[in-house]
């Protein structure tokens, strides 16, 4: 499930994980900047609820983003692999100009979706300018390496993360949710010590990663966005460590943003952005 | 509470924190490469209780470091300020080869303890090479910059730690303990931004940073310890941030250490030490 290559003169569209629990009426900056991206009153917004196992989920989205002004959404759910060859919806995701995953299980989404048409048309119409956004499953089900589930902890053991092949809009990353609040370090320090290549992403609640097409990250919401950038590790004991053992790993680079703040995927460079202006006293 | 000056031909004593739950009867490794350095049968280890509310704990490690051999040990403790001003205890203190402070509330060390005879004596007879170990509260009070308390998760806000003086053997770091087991990265790096001088030391439980007289850090134990080096952090939000604010950091450097590996406090360099060696095959 590799990256779609990107058509000559087109560029890819934005891909937004959120970390889950994204404020949803209270000034919702998160999903207020994704409405906008996909066109505010002219977009077209397709939601997938297949993660959750609520019958609700996909109904809440559509009042959800009605609500914020969006022209015409739809919930398109997938309760089998059939559906997800099926012709009115891969017509449907055709039409959208921005698809968003809700949250639930992500490994609900990768087995009902892998390998399928409907996967093969995101990952497409992605590389040709339609926006992607999935929160807390839905965001990890974004990038080609997924977390699947793992253990609690700061501190990574060789066995506490689990992986599974994602959607694969890019290989750049690998995703973790509800980052500070299920303290989840330890499991994408582990998922990067088995390949260093990928830069690990840790997102807060109600935070989010807006990835533009030139592969920098800009952080909007309230929490943090962890960086890890594992690029220039000197050592890494995974390969000798039992599934329990504590994993042994030198010359991790890390960065905290908040929004504002930016980090390019391609340079690997973090910038405070906006932040630099000292806020205003009050 | 500054570190006292060695004296001429002297070298200072070794710092032993332990992230706290060390193991103290199956193959209780801290606790006998504690008693090794001590001088085994020829150790004479004073054991501080204090940080401990409960009336047995002085007792209990007095059996332990019986049982491991060691020639000497008492349990010293101090009830009120007064306390660290009486002779006996100064005597006493005066003729320990190891001191070992046990787990409990770290503010109980600091405020029975901060500023009498018995700190000061303390800080001296490690710089002459009396050996300092301690265990969780135990181990925060080492250092000159002391964590009292804190909020759990491993996003940083500006108001997710509360720093307190401590005993002051060195101030290189600032420790903190049951670091994976309470998900302390968040209250460590908001310490570190604080002011990016000191290395952050996070030791998991029965896991020690065993520190050399020149600074080197050698781990011991079943877990982790996860050494922050922010000596070249590039930005921080720190003093912008309300209380409850997400902070920004950019340019952490993380090195996450096990048994075997060190780290330099001195060049800030980390080396995987008897890690290289792959592990035999079994």
């Amino acid at each position: 499930m590799s990256p779609s290559r990107i058509p000559d003169g087109e560029q890819r569209g934005w891909i937004v994980p959120i970390g889950g629990a994204e404020e949803k009426e209270n000034d919702p900056r998160i999903l207020e900047r994704f409405v906008a991206l996909c066109g505010g009153a002219d977009a077209d917004i397709v939601v997938i609820p297949t993660a959750s196992q609520l019958s609700d989920t996909g109904s809440r989205y559509e009042s959800i983003f009605t609500e914020l002004g969006v022209g015409r959404v739809t919930a398109l759910d997938f309760d089998t692999r059939r559906d997800a060859e099926e012709r009115n919806r891969l017509k449907r995701i055709g039409e959208a100009s921005g698809i968003f995953f809700t949250g639930g299980n992500q490994l609900r989404l990768s087995t009902m979706l892998g390998g399928t048409p409907i996967a093969q048309l995101i990952r497409a119409r992605n590389a040709s300018g339609v926006h992607v956004g999935g929160t807390s499953a839905g965001a990890s089900i974004l990038s080609e390496h997924m977390i699947a589930f793992g253990k609690e902890g700061s501190s990574p053991t060789a066995g506490s993360v689990r992986l599974a092949p994602g959607l694969g809009l890019t290989n750049r990353f690998v995703i973790d949710q509800h980052f500070r609040q299920r303290d989840r370090l330890g499991r994408l320090l582990a998922a990067l010590a088995y390949n260093p290549y990928a830069v690990g992403i840790g997102l807060d609640e109600d935070t989010a990663a807006f990835i533009r097409p030139d592969n920098t990250l800009e952080v909007e919401g309230s929490g943090s966005v962890t960086v890890v950038d594992a690029g220039n590790l000197q050592f890494s004991s995974m390969a000798q460590a039992d599934e329990d053992d504590p994993v042994c790993l030198l010359g991790l680079t890390i960065h905290i943003l908040i929004a504002g703040a930016t980090f390019n995927l391609q340079t690997r460079t973090a910038s405070a952005g906006t932040l630099i202006t000292p806020k205003q006293t009050h």
